[in-house]
């Protein structure tokens, strides 16, 4: 069974966060891994172009109950019906959590990653948690570019 | 039908947000809300006994598929039997959510009611979300103390 | 916690599946059940209207992620945005599951209950589900009227 | 985006029915389908070994969280969390649904799917659905074997 891996972020995303996006599903497909998406468009979309163009497989797991809302470079739709608690099922699916850029669909991918606790959680820009007292909440990691978040999976040590 | 609210947390939690979430459901209660949470511990079972001594009712929305976990002061139990996808189906069932301190569990509820967009999020306390530039993303309502949350919902205006 | 059952059947029905539904529904207001139904209309609708009228507590448990389509005798709504996947959170909320009239998401309703093997399922009416030798499939109890349905459920014995 | 098929049934399975669940997989693999079935043994493993064997793609949506109880021909392995509810996402997912053999989990899966009526249903064998005056419950269309029940999906005409 081939490695899993989620890239996450918004649907709507800036030219950085879909280059980042393009950048991090071409190398995970040169890995080998099978990438897991929300389906639509933006840092999703972008995503699976990125695995597409190097030959790699593609799951789109959409809210919604039909496909007619799926992105072109999916290999694999799950249009699951469940609106956003298809999140969790993204989430679940995940080896590891890739997250480019910020919204609120965006960050409750990441907040039930790490409650799940199950995958390591890396971010590419994005949001930031922080506690009641204004320090960033431990556990993701922070990564520098595409090739950076890879290596900070830990997947291919 | 009656107004719903949901009072998320987490199931650890500190005794001033038991006591903020005790205080939260009885007032919630005292107005005739129902009482949507997670049927768990800390944050949920403060909310839950605080209505119910107010002779509320209290809807436990679980994550298993029985009823084992259930709190003692629910008075409808939904074992989903969804995991942590059950937070969304709390979200759904919101008039307004008053989310009271902090966890991964807690944010992945209060980020999954802004994406909904249907109903406001007011906190008391817990954690914080910035944007890439540090600052803190809008649309989340921070409240003072339980009868100013009630007020910041805007249910009663 | 009070006991809760679930009534299933059509959102389209016969006059005697009406008239089936509202008095289980008032029967088990009666005995002090918690009414879990999916919340539409036909026996939902029926059920839920009986259980009124004998001061029950009602949840409608909604596919629509909105309560816009949720019946006037609900006391609580759960709006899923499940889809049809909210049919196995009735199941699992339900001590017992009581069947009035048939269709493809009621014998949905039927099967999860029977998988789960958690609750008694009794049928007033209805589809029948035969092996591939044309025998009754063994497992569920054929009830001749409300009262008989509540009586086989074996929750008041 | 490849034509995705379901194949549904019981984890426990006659010879019969392993014999059909494989060689419909082998079939489907053959005409480029993507095969959706639900991860486990019996049927499902069956159609899985059947896909693989033919070079096929395999998606595995499990009611668990995790990969644990994944079958070892899966491509893609979608670890739902969502227990029984995720027959649901299996019924969405699929341009057509396969039935082969019966159990209660089978029978909700091919109620689902008539429910959605997005989907042809065809069943190999399994359990037959009757309605109050013991008619067959019209929908449904019985093929003879797997060569026949591809050809009754419509998806190749």
């Amino acid at each position: 069974m081939a490695v899993q891996v989620a890239v996450c972020g918004p649907a709507e995303c800036t030219e950085r966060d879909w280059d980042r996006a393009h950048e991090t599903g071409r190398l995970l497909a040169g890995r080998g891994a099978v990438l897991i998406c929300g389906g639509h468009g933006g840092v999703m979309a972008a995503a699976a172009a990125g695995a597409r163009s190097a030959g790699g497989t593609v799951v789109g797991v959409l809210p919604a109950a039909d496909r007619s809302a799926a992105g072109p470079d999916l290999t694999v739709v799950l249009p699951t019906g469940l609106g956003q608690a298809r999140n969790n099922v993204i989430v679940n699916a995940a080896d590891a959590v890739i997250v480019v850029g910020g919204s609120w669909g965006t960050l409750s991918e990441l907040a039930l990653a790490m409650r799940a606790g199950r995958a390591p959680v890396v971010q590419l820009g994005g949001w930031l948690v922080h506690d009641e007292d204004g320090r960033p909440v431990a556990g993701i990691v922070h990564a520098t570019d595409p090739a950076d978040a890879l290596r900070a999976t830990g997947l291919w040590d």
